[in-house]
């Protein structure tokens, strides 16, 4: 009997409506003779309301009693969606992440899954009950709900497609797949019928918010067929697939952006050996994910050091760095929020030269100053002033000859 | 050590000011030398959405599946407290109840503690942490979670403090104490300095929404002094403790009315050996709780079987005696949920007479009439028209000589 994952994230179970509408959806799949686990997300506004009232009780709050009060949103729909799915006489039961257990590391607020135990959910599922499984969440050292991070149940649906052999992992969201770039932004934005892991694991790391990159992650190596579609269309959606199933490979699959980010830059740090170990040391210590970084060349035995990291670690990253100042001696301490960063991505570039060149002169073009460059094997990013993000997207969607027809 | 056990309700940590205010006077607690264990409500208002969710997907939901959505409210709460009161640098930590665990029976939606493992918690009161424990929930067979029914953190509390054997709980409401009756209903009510476990429980299963009646049982049971007092005044409360100690005792103490039950009366039920075990036998087994009965006299080799039940259960109710309706025999079935009950409760009526009789005449007197009537021996109870509910409360209050002066 086929055995499929189901994921519908905050827009698709927004109310009660929306939760009807999915478990009608999920009725189908079961009755279409396929064994079926659901992982629900928390209704949409759910989690940014619990996460503002931590904040607001304190911005450096414990994340363990964080992990405890916002993992409570997955946990009401996948109550409710398993009594929604009863009143339509299919067998369900909701499952909470320390229920089966989901394992996860300490890293409270951005676990990592460690072990899915499959059985119990196996067994639930032979005997005929579809298993509604709260995202976003497991169980960490101690004994303490552990939450995933923003988009962690797509991790937690990717995480239980493996532990349960699943044969499909379908992802269903408010978009209808994988865009060239935000249609809200770049109207001519086409949608991929295809994409590879590598390309979706960039694109979602770099702001595509469509998929949680750590779940992307895990599906390229547990080798996890993804399909992102919508909850509310009944349209193909994209497949995330190996490399080797696509034939036509674009230069460019996609352009992403992301304003999530702030720039902190430490001026006068003392140019010796070490150094950097200290700062990006302590910052990992304390949970701060730090993304792109630039050290400048030295002038007068100290150097500028500049890094960017998530805005919601800025409180965090900010008491990090206070408590080292002295050690690392360092002067001022510049902070900017209000930075973008642009994302050119496509497993082409590994064949094809000038593909960072045609970025520079499209951004040059437009007048366009770029603060800070990074570049991966299938991916260039430069962060550049926020104000400038949506010109720069339409620019760069042109000149990779994006736009549809 | 002295070591107390407090417990604010609903409106006592309504929002974020609130849940700082209640972090204040717990540091009081636990800076006068306490150790301190803390049960909480959900914030006032998130357990109705809570339910209406549940309700409006299907009225005779899984009440497994309601408790799992439900029991998040206080989840929330702990987590938040447990935040606010690091922040003034309390330390501290939320407890669920799967994580002591508190074991409860099956009965979901009401179900009983069984059996609290204080041994962590003291381990963790002993290391000078407060422990902030989601009230209303424990941890049923098969690992579900379970909830304990409206009220429940007031047992919570209960349950907790006898296993812990605290010197004291202390029930932090929006009221200041017991009243000699509803003060919204007749401003002349007075506030009692004390009252018995045996008034307090009848008081509390009639309708005062002070404590819940199984709290009181419990207290009374493990002899736990429990003291109910403001959470936003800075006032004595009233003690509730053994009859012994209190030296005065005033015939009625206390009159109570409720508006959450719903009448219903089976027509014509042949009038045959077994068949209220039948009846009464399938309610049980449905988790409806059964409160007044009457029978009439058999005319015709057929009765009338008149019963007051929860409004809340009045689904539920509705389809059991459907389910029976043929084994039964009975003709219609007529629901009224437009009743109110009202109780005089005191332990001085043991030793007095005519209590009754001064009840029945003060509601002849204002022409109430009065549908079932129902006596222990600490109270007497009469059901009568919802209309008429505060009118009978006030006449009841002037006839026993409760009226402050």
């Amino acid at each position: 009997m086929p055995r499929i994952v189901m994921k519908f994230g905050g827009t698709s179970v927004a109310d009660l409506d929306c939760i009807r509408n999915v478990a009608q959806r999920v009725k189908r799949e079961a009755d279409a003779g396929n064994q079926v686990a659901v992982v629900v997300s928390a209704m949409s506004g759910t989690t940014n309301q619990l996460v503002a009232w931590c904040q607001s009780l304190d911005a450096l709050h414990d994340p363990m009693e964080y992990d405890t009060v916002v993992a409570t949103g997955e946990q009401v729909t996948a109550g409710l969606l398993a009594i929604a799915l009863q009143k339509i006489g299919v067998p369900a039961r909701s499952w909470q992440g320390w229920q089966l257990p989901i394992r996860t590391n300490d890293a409270h607020g951005k676990a990592r899954i460690l072990e899915v135990d499959g059985a119990p959910l196996i067994a639930s599922l032979e005997r005929g009950q579809v298993a509604v499984v709260a995202g976003f969440q497991g169980l960490g050292p101690g004994d303490r709900i552990a939450t995933l991070g923003r988009g962690g149940s797509d991790t937690s649906a990717v995480a239980l497609a493996a532990a349960l052999k699943a044969d499909r992992c379908d992802i269903y969201t408010d978009v209808d797949g994988i865009y060239t770039t935000d249609p809200r932004i770049v109207p001519k934005a086409k949608k991929l019928a295809k994409i590879s892991y590598e390309e979706m694991l960039e694109l979602a790391s770099v702001g595509a918010k469509v998929l949680q990159s750590r779940s992307v992650e895990l599906a390229m190596n547990e080798r996890v067929r993804i399909q992102v579609l919508s909850s509310f269309q009944d349209i193909p959606g994209t497949l995330v697939v190996d490399e080797d199933e696509i034939v036509e490979k674009e230069v460019v699959s996609g352009i992403a952006y992301a304003r999530d980010e702030a720039k902190i830059t430490l001026r006068n740090v003392p140019d010796r050996p070490g150094v950097a170990a200290t700062i990006f040391g302590k910052l990992a210590e304390d949970n701060v994910n730090v993304d792109m970084i630039v050290q400048n060349v030295s002038a007068d035995g100290t150097t500028d050091m500049t890094f960017t990291i998530g805005k919601a670690d800025l409180p965090r990253a900010q008491a990090a760095l206070a408590a080292i100042k002295d050690q690392v001696g360092n002067s001022e301490v510049l902070i900017d929020p209000n930075v973008a960063k642009i994302s050119v991505v496509g497993v082409g570039m590994r064949s094809h030269t000038g593909v960072a060149n045609t970025m520079f002169r499209a951004l040059a073009d437009k007048a366009i100053n770029i603060q800070v460059i990074s570049t991966s094997e299938i991916k260039v990013s430069v962060l550049i002033s926020a104000e400038y993000a949506e010109l720069a997207v339409r620019a760069l969607h042109t000149a990779y000859g994006l736009d549809a027809d």
